[in-house]
């Protein structure tokens, strides 16, 4: 059973944090139980953190009590992808190669969390070093039995049980909008240089993002706006201000022009989350969107250019793991790293070279757009023992595959996209679409999916987790 | 004998086309006859067009005359390095590969520069594709018999020999600087991202800037300003306000920290080369600038970082050329593009990877400073037919080797730097400094080489050019 403070939004929890009515240290006792209750079936959680989470949420207590409130988010608990750097706290990436491994500083989003007031409540799994998008060590909430996907996949797990409000993830490939989709809960990859990724391990720098997974829309704004902002650690952070992304958030879509491709997100794709996707695309229009036929450019690059792209820039950040302790790798991490040894510099600048060219097709594109409204992933959740889909036309597809594929337009071309659960499934497992917006266009995308929130009954569920489904 | 129009300097010549004293018809004339005058000996360039020059320089007679004066450019002749395109006028690369090739379109830079004004009187000699520091076509209008440098050989020849005050370069590893340092003129390598090179061939795109050589210093800050600005068809075009470079130029050095390295510039260098640059640093101080012994970062990875780039990148440009049409380059180009083809990604990757730190080192290093003085190539302009120089160490470098070497920084770290002449040697040959500044500072390095340039009696100087000396 999930505790009747975790069923309250984070806007109404922060209200009465605020207004002194609920105590953070209240509020980690709730994270703390539900935890305890929903784990043995998720597997979410690398390492819990329950006294460091009491201590911050003591002293959050004690702040709010003397009148030096910081704001939404403080007392609320996170859980932070292993993936993320941690002072004193060890960070495995949930691979061997790092099973010792503790940082001694804060990554740069925790940083500024902390910041903000939030308290930790522990690091949860990941796909090994973010390389994969089911996270197997994991189950999907809403049945155990299935992936959470990934490779976000323990924050995934962590937001659609309720343990938490919010979940730090990032996303290569998918790794936030995947989890997001498969679990039920809404997921944010910001604008490429958004937010600094100092200090959370790289998987491939021109296409890695940091951003969270949040149970409702504008809780994804308040915390991006608190982990965003120029860092000159990372050297794709953008220097441009970050604005309030929650401040007229309910400013309604009239009038806004929403794309529907009529290819790529059409091809290979249960008809179930095609009927929900249209019936979204249907509601937009109903709150007075203009949807907008469009096609998307250079479709038939977009996978292979971003696999040409991630797969080096992956080998050349695990070098020397896969020179000195292959063995430490899980064979998938360690095969796919090898390939990377493969490919050639021109190869992978060709690549490059293409992805700018999609870029400025995305470009043009967007100058009859506001949003394109996609599909968040193709399918619902597979089977952890059998991470394969087989389409109707008799092709097999890894789980990693299906659960890519339609993530990759925004990480290829760095454009924001936020994933906002849109029905269930006839198995009763979460479907998702997700907006994609300009470049540091973060608040019209929320603006979208807000809107969308408002006329939900889907949006901010929690899972119940059946425990006895978890022997997995 | 050069005309005694073109013994004006630019801005004189400026003053007098604007109070319609000279004719730019008149110019146009000046400037055929010391081409015809000097190319024997020379071969600067790879195509005449005389009467394109006339023509343009006709209209901008008329335009003047009715009193529309443009500005400062109107009127002026330039040359084009043969790697920029020119509409309907060949555009060969000085390679065998782009023979018969006539673009539609002029390059962003030229179209920029028509726009104010300045007239077409030719094609300029390149080092193939710009692959190289020497130019093996051309002669050195201070020794025929010896290199004008590269890869804008024939830009530096042909500013050098008097025939016109402006000619554009492209600079990946020195290519502006090298040919401006041995041919005695100005060279500006401006920003990377400040100046579009749409529509020119691409050596190493992550390396390649434009920029024009010059006779003077405010002549450089005109010409960059004006060929300056955003333009979407280039992807590293830095989307950022251009401003005056030319007001203010005289503000004089007083307080300006300028850095001397201790390393990096100091090793295999001529000693007339040092001991010009140590006068320079000196001429300096006296100016008022305060002089600052530093160390350059990363010094012992900066040509390795900057070949494992550029090899590759040129090797990816040139790929169609190199599967499909081999015989067609010269075996020095065609075995630098096989050898990029055996470059790995990760190796790529490691390269880029380093650059950022040392660009971030540069950073560093420039908190305490206003602009690095450096020499401008570590010795004076070597024999064609035997492009070496041996060191006293009994070492034997390669011209391209020695000439792009302190160039290096500049283009690994994509500063803007400026290269003055500032002495001769005993054999009679041009030696010059480089001024290194931070990123988008082109109004302050311009403003340490005006300095320079008031208190010099070589900056300026046209080579007399013996034609007897020419039977190479």
């Amino acid at each position: 059973m999930t505790n009747e403070l975790l069923s309250l939004s984070l806007s109404e929890i922060s209200g009465k944090v605020a207004a002194k009515e609920i105590s953070p240290v209240e509020l980690a006792h709730a994270s703390l139980d539900r935890l305890e209750e929903v784990e043995p079936a998720l597997t979410a959680f690398v390492t819990v953190t329950p006294e460091l989470l009491l201590e911050q949420a003591k002293a959050a207590e004690a702040e709010i009590a003397r009148g030096d409130y910081r704001g939404p988010l403080h007392g609320i608990p996170m859980a932070v992808k292993d993936l993320y750097d941690t002072a004193g706290i060890r960070t495995t990436s949930s691979s061997a190669q790092r099973a010792d491994h503790v940082p001694a500083t804060d990554s740069a989003a925790v940083a500024k969390l902390y910041d903000a007031g939030m308290t930790l409540i522990g690091k949860t799994h990941t796909h090994e070093f973010a390389y994969g998008a089911t996270t197997p060590t994991t189950g999907n909430p809403w049945d155990p039995t299935r992936t959470p996907g990934g490779s976000s996949g323990g924050s995934g797990a962590a937001v659609g049980a309720g343990v938490v409000h919010v979940a730090l993830g990032s996303d290569t490939g998918g790794s936030i909008r995947i989890p997001a989709a498969l679990c039920g809960t809404v997921g944010l990859k910001p604008t490429y240089g958004r937010a600094s990724r100092a200090g959370v391990a790289s998987l491939s720098w021109s296409l890695d993002h940091v951003g969270p997974l949040t149970r409702n829309v504008t809780d994804a704004g308040i915390v991006l706006a608190a982990m965003s902002g120029y860092d000159r650690r990372d050297p794709a952070s953008v220097d441009l201000p970050v604005p309030d992304l929650v401040t007229g958030i309910d400013a309604g879509i009239a009038g806004k022009k929403v794309g529907i491709p009529t290819n790529f997100y059409t091809h290979h794709i249960q008809p179930e989350v095609v009927t929900a996707w249209k019936d979204t695309a249907a509601k937009l229009e109903s709150l007075g969107a203009q949807l907008v036929e469009i096609e998307i450019p250079f479709a038939e690059y977009l996978l292979s250019v971003e696999w040409a792209i991630l797969c080096p820039e992956a080998t050349a950040y695990h070098r020397d793991y896969t020179r000195n302790t292959p063995q430490l790798f899980t064979d998938e991490v360690r095969t796919l790293n090898e390939m990377g040894e493969a490919v050639l510099a021109t190869d992978y600048l060709q690549a490059l070279r293409l992805r700018t060219r999609i870029q400025q097709g995305f470009k043009e594109l967007y100058e009859g757009l506001d949003v394109i409204l996609a599909p968040g992933v193709a399918a619902t959740a597979a089977k952890r023992d059998d991470p394969y889909i087989t389409w109707e036309d008799g092709v097999v597809e890894s789980a990693t595959s299906v659960y890519s594929r339609m993530s990759a337009p925004a990480n290829v071309t760095g454009l924001p996209s936020l994933v906002v659960p849109s029905a269930f499934s006839s198995e009763g497992l979460p479907i998702a679409v997700q907006i994609i917006g300009k470049p540091f266009a973060e608040r019209e995308i929320l603006q979208v999916g807000y809107a969308l929130e408002q006329h939900s009954d889907v949006v901010g569920r929690i899972a119940p987790v059946i425990a006895a489904e978890a022997a997995v």
